[in-house]
């Protein structure tokens, strides 16, 4: 084809999505407008947003030259906001949505009725992207995350190029404004690229948007220092804006394929230089370009619906009409004796094959993709009976090793990753650099240690950035872990919603498996940030998630380590999840075998027979590495001061939004009974907020037999033990509770009580001023001891 | 004074408190290096972040110097994380803590003593900045911040500099990245300057930063691009890096007064060009250079305690000895009779007059300049007897109503402004712009509407950079309003954590004094997100907060527009305060007088005897405006069904961390007995998850009776009556559960609880096939009527 041709094509395939995205909008007759509109052909409650429309149709239609031109597997993610009338309209053209649902939505003028009736109405097609759309990999609306999860997808699939439509209202958030960063990360050797476009067409809903009124050298300079290669694209030139875009496309393909070709010659490339489309075109273009003296096209006025009343007022509904016939559909399609719909020659030249078209890449599946990871082997890692019930061991170095074979195991399959915002060392999980090194595109300098073009590790300080990359990762059907530190996980608090949200939506579709989970690991935990301060102790983000998605979000507090390698490997097999682990990393008692650590996940809690008695007069439990040591080391002191009562010992090791321990067995709080007797009182011993069990235990009819202890936001700069007494969840605190739990039922009387309240005050006192003069911890606190 | 003379003057400064910074992390003895090192001089557990203190030191001094050269009122933010020794070594050497804390830290030796034995220290001085050194504001520690801060403390202090100092690892943030784009929105004609210093040290924990990679080119072209005036410092060029950074700052400080100067002569100045001086320094610069082999200066292995055997390593102390020799301290003082310290007369001409030490900077004190917002008359703004018991009306317009009024009233104080990251016109705050305009610094179109340089209305898609601005705001005195998407407002979930922690940990620093409130407004709620679809629907953030911070964090929930306009007054007044206020933003019903309204705003839990019984067989609650608007429906419903049966409404407008209502409502649990009865069934319908009212209830004894409907995670496009349908929070529902209770306590009988049932579902049938049919909700839904 000349590219003459090629441009016909494309304005033919333009209008045509432009004239389908428009009639969902506003049609629920006549979608074919096949004769003039009248007002009863208007729906009765019009919304959507047309202004991002023919953006998103304009570079749809650009991509699909680029795919039937290269057969080359793309993805199309889509920045902006709303526009989803822009979305479905591309992919009802381009066969997808009669192939997911050819009773639904045929490829006739039926197919385009249910578009029309159904977008945006209840019970309909959302107003966004979402997982009923074939294709898409993220949950549209909230704005930001478009061009971080197209870096993830692209990860391993070195053959796959992502086209992100950036929005420019969408540019001036912070996570989209750290995405830019990747580029410092994403080796061109093994992975796949991404291609972005960033939508310049200056307005947001009631306002300019920030680049909207930068120069053309404001832009260009921005980008270039960011690392990219600007390509200028700009309806306001003398060009025609497709001739120009048509060339931009074809250079930015040109530029991702030789940077990739001398990468994967064995050259080494050192900052790839990827292409960027900065593409200014009027926001509602082709729309009505002004009325009753407004500007619309080119303007924020034609952010949502304009001529919004053309169902009742003759001057609307005459310019509505005037503008559907601008597009001329009619000239576009035939019908066969079926009534399909075939549409113009030109057009079905920039139709890709089924398996390319952007709504079918089989990419975009990560349920038909995936390859379940290969396990370590626990028996070897795991710590042997020589260590546990009490002596010292180390949680995420374990977990450490385990990513470390992990890596080992899968490395033909490069399917598993680690996405670390606070710096893999920190997090104590170095022994991965035994299998793999950080990722780095930017100057390596000799003294840098475990950096690589090609890493499987992927470190930069933007919690925005890499989380957007694990979820792109995995719902394309890869693995991948985000560690990092408890107190600024609440940084992709709405990241994580959103991402709960693209999998819950998923399960209602029937196209769509499900995909592997994201794991985030929280470590730096608030107790052992005694010395970095009151910033660095924060247990929100744990406490948020568990309000909501019991069926996503699972939390796992392993009590040692064999129990973190037994979630780590949970976590990675999980389906559809957020998992969420919480393991310190420094040393700390262990307390389980392997087998018991196994036996504990089946239920996420269990009576520790071991630390127990029969018979109990008092339960105490702990749920958190830190807070079980401190349960435990209550146990023995409650055992010294009261050798004749009977304490049993619970350790939770598994949370969500329906209650303690797995998601079965808190569907039955009566179990409870068994666990924590059905009449004694009960201590509590948790790692975050008491509000957080709170909630989790509402259900449990012997609740109000709790007493609740946790992180009561009392910190500062000072020692791991002293964190429980400023939040009375030390030892002597738990000895109290539980003294005055055994004093409440009559198991010890009133002066007895007394005697151990005032002893264990004193203790509290006496620590206090030992650390106020010494600044670390007594030695009897350092060097405690379980013992039964 | 020569310039020779001003660089002799600055490295002697510098040498000061470089070595008082190495003093602090390494010891507790011999802390004026009277004598060499010995062991016991070293404190037992070494801490800190000594890689970022000499770069925090040397911009210190330069800008003590434009201080004393200019007599300019300056801040000092400090954005790296740690590298508190630095802070506080300047704050010690100007005299702000003994200024501050004359008896604890003298300006003498037992004064560096004591900030030596207490950094890092249990009960003594944090590791990062924190309200408890002078002049701070922002808690530290938590990356992103700093620079979005300081564009708000400058707002409106139209002769204040701020001087940031941007980290590279903090740099790599989406937050902080945004937080460029302010240049878009501060006027130079009425606000002050910032003077950003990006430090470009090159590394984080364990590895190099994004910026420390990129060459001279690309760092100028990035800052090109996004507005600034780049000056570039390098220690690496020939020139002395401390002539470099002197004339750098004059050249930035003649910027900012020119730019300043044009503006306010009258002229306009679009695209200020403000400056920014990138300073590439060695990370650990004047440390040691190497040690075993292994580069620490110019590299990660210097970011936190370098030699840090020296307790017990000879080599290692060693090392420090030669460290602390090289900055000969004994050459920088004397001593008087009285034996305090005289430092160097050179390094005197750089000690400010206290009162514009950083340190003691009056404006970063907001409890002591702030001056209380003069209120609107309520009188005026709310709605009469007339609009009362179900007729329509709306709340978020009165607040704005509210808003523009205050902007009037205020006007020659300039202390109140708008944060808006989702644009006011589409929170239905529009009426503000007939009081003011949105302030916009780049060209301005001749279309644009309400948009002018000087506007009291920030707006620009970044929650992180507006909420950070109104952090800025508010700690230095002035007055905010952050409105937002409900769905959105998690974005900045973590930065309202820090937030409160600043406040929280303000409360206990004698020199500071309660501070005014921010003021979060979640509009655009779920309800009404029916239309944008499901990543619109999430009440996160409200659930989030109200798990901690009971006395900073209030979230206020009027049921209608006079109890908003009562609970905005309530929010302006507020100190040390997060106050979220959650309305919703179309039609709803009216329920309560002025009058009404106020007393509703005491308790925040009020009986509405107009729709309730005496002696009730069953209490319904609502929580929420649209939850509030169901349950009266249910009430209608109920009684029609059963009018021999008794209910009582509560109203609840008020939650916090400890429970329901005002805080001391929430103190005493035992008063919900007199809201709930001691022991009839409470159905509550609340406007957000369960969980969140599940942990607040926890704690009283009744709490058993409670169901408690809300937000079950069913969104999608829909109709605003049908995510009620979903949710089982529906008129329909709440009928369903009162019938329950009824039946339970014997009210009704099984014929009557399952006749009502059957009707109650039935009705929830037909309303979803009606809705699926025609895509809106009935005329009977849309046009109810409250009636008693």
């Amino acid at each position: 084809m000349t590219q003459q041709q090629e441009i016909a094509a494309l304005k033919k395939y333009v209008r045509a999505t432009n004239f389908l995205a428009t009639s969902q909008i506003y049609l629920k007759n006549n979608v074919l407008f096949k004769r003039p509109l009248q007002h009863g052909d208007i729906k009765p409650r019009l919304l959507g947003h047309w202004g991002t429309c023919p953006g998103i149709n304009f570079v749809y239609a650009n991509v699909n030259r680029l795919i039937t031109k290269h057969n080359r597997k793309f993805l199309y993610l889509v920045g902006p906001g709303h526009g989803f009338p822009a979305v479905q309209a591309n992919l009802f053209v381009e066969g997808s949505l009669s192939h997911y649902y050819p009773e639904i939505i045929p490829y006739n003028e039926d197919g385009i009725s249910d578009i029309c009736r159904k977008f945006s109405a209840a019970y309909g097609y959302p107003s966004h992207a979402n997982p009923e759309a074939p294709g898409q990999i993220l949950e549209g609306g909230e704005l930001g995350y478009s061009l971080s999860v197209a870096w993830g997808a692209v990860l391993d699939n070195p053959d796959l190029i992502a086209t992100v439509l950036v929005g420019d209202g969408e540019s001036e958030t912070g996570p989209l404004a750290a995405s830019w960063y990747a580029n410092r990360l994403v080796s061109p050797e093994n992975n796949g690229a991404i291609l972005p476009i960033v939508h310049i067409n200056g307005y947001k809903i009631s306002g300019p948007t920030r680049m909207g009124r930068m120069d053309r050298e404001e832009l260009e300079a921005e980008f270039t220092g960011l690392g990219y290669a600007p390509i200028y694209v700009d309806s306001a030139l003398e060009e025609d804006v497709y001739v120009q875009m048509a060339n931009a496309m074809d250079k930015a393909y040109a530029m991702i394929t030789e940077i990739q070709r001398v990468a994967r010659s064995g050259d080494d490339v050192c900052k790839p230089r990827w292409p960027v489309i900065l593409m200014k075109t009027a926001k509602g273009w082709t729309g009505v370009p002004e009325f009753d003296g407004k500007k619309l096209e080119g303007n924020c006025d034609s952010h949502q619906v304009i001529v919004n009343k053309c169902a009742t007022d003759e001057g609307h509904l005459t310019a509505l009409n005037d503008w559907l016939d601008s597009y001329k559909f009619h000239e576009l399609y035939s019908m066969n004796d079926k009534g399909e719909l075939i549409f113009d020659e030109e057009i079905q030249t920039l139709i890709p094959p089924a398996e390319l078209c952007c709504g079918q890449q089989r990419l975009s599946y990560g349920g038909e993709v995936v390859q379940a990871v290969k396990n370590p082997d626990l028996t070897e890692l795991a710590y042997g009976p020589d260590v546990v019930r009490g002596t010292r061991g180390y949680s995420m170095n374990k977990m450490g090793e385990w990513m470390r074979d992990a890596f080992k195991l899968n490395a033909a399959e490069r399917n598993i990753r680690i996405f670390s915002p606070d710096e893999t060392y920190s997090n104590q999980l170095q022994a991965v650099f035994e299998a793999t090194d950080r990722a780095w595109q930017w100057p390596i300098e000799s003294w840098d240690e475990d950096m690589s073009r090609d890493g499987r590790v992927l470190e930069l300080l933007s919690e925005n950035l890499l989380f957007g990359m694990m979820h792109g990762y995995t719902v394309t059907g890869r693995h991948g872990m985000f560690p990092t530190y408890e107190s600024f996980s609440q940084v992709i608090a709405s990241m994580a919603d959103q991402y709960c949200k693209y999998v819950h939506a998923s399960q209602g579709i029937h196209f769509r498996k499900p995909v592997p989970a994201c794991n985030v690991v929280l470590s730096s935990l608030l107790e052992r940030q005694d010395h970095n301060g009151y910033s660095h102790q924060n247990p929100s983000f744990l406490g948020a998630m568990l309000e909501k998605h019991a069926e996503i979000v699972s939390a796992y507090l392993p009590a040692d380590a064999n129990s973190t390698l037994v979630y780590t490997e949970k976590a990675f097999a999980g389906r559809d999840k957020l998992n969420i682990l919480v393991a310190g990393k420094k040393e700390l008692p262990q307390w389980l075998s392997l087998e018991e650590a196994r036996k504990q996940a089946e239920d996420g809690v269990m009576i520790w027979d071991f630390a127990s008695d029969e018979n109990p007069d008092v339960v105490l439990a702990g749920c958190g590495d830190y807070a079980t040591q401190e349960a435990m080391a209550a146990l023995v002191l409650v055992r010294e001061q009261l050798p004749r009562v009977k304490v049993r010992f619970v350790s939770v090791t598994e949370l969500n939004a329906n209650g303690l321990g797995s998601l079965e067995f808190a569907a039955k709080p009566w179990l409870l009974d068994d666990i924590f007797t059905p009449d004694k009182g009960v201590v509590f011993n948790y790692h975050g907020y008491p509000n957080t069990i709170k909630k989790l235990v509402f259900d449990y009819k012997g609740a109000s037999r709790f007493r609740i202890k946790g992180y009561e936001e009392e910190g500062s700069t000072t020692t791991p033990f002293d964190m429980g007494v400023r939040n009375g969840t030390s030892r002597y605190h738990l000895v109290i509770d539980m003294a005055y739990k055994l004093f409440q039922q009559g198991v010890i009387d009133e002066t007895t009580h007394s005697r151990i309240t005032t002893e264990m005050l004193q203790n509290l006192v006496d620590h206090k001023n030992y650390i106020k003069a010494n600044g670390v911890d007594p030695e009897y606190i350092e060097n405690w001891e379980w013992k039964r």
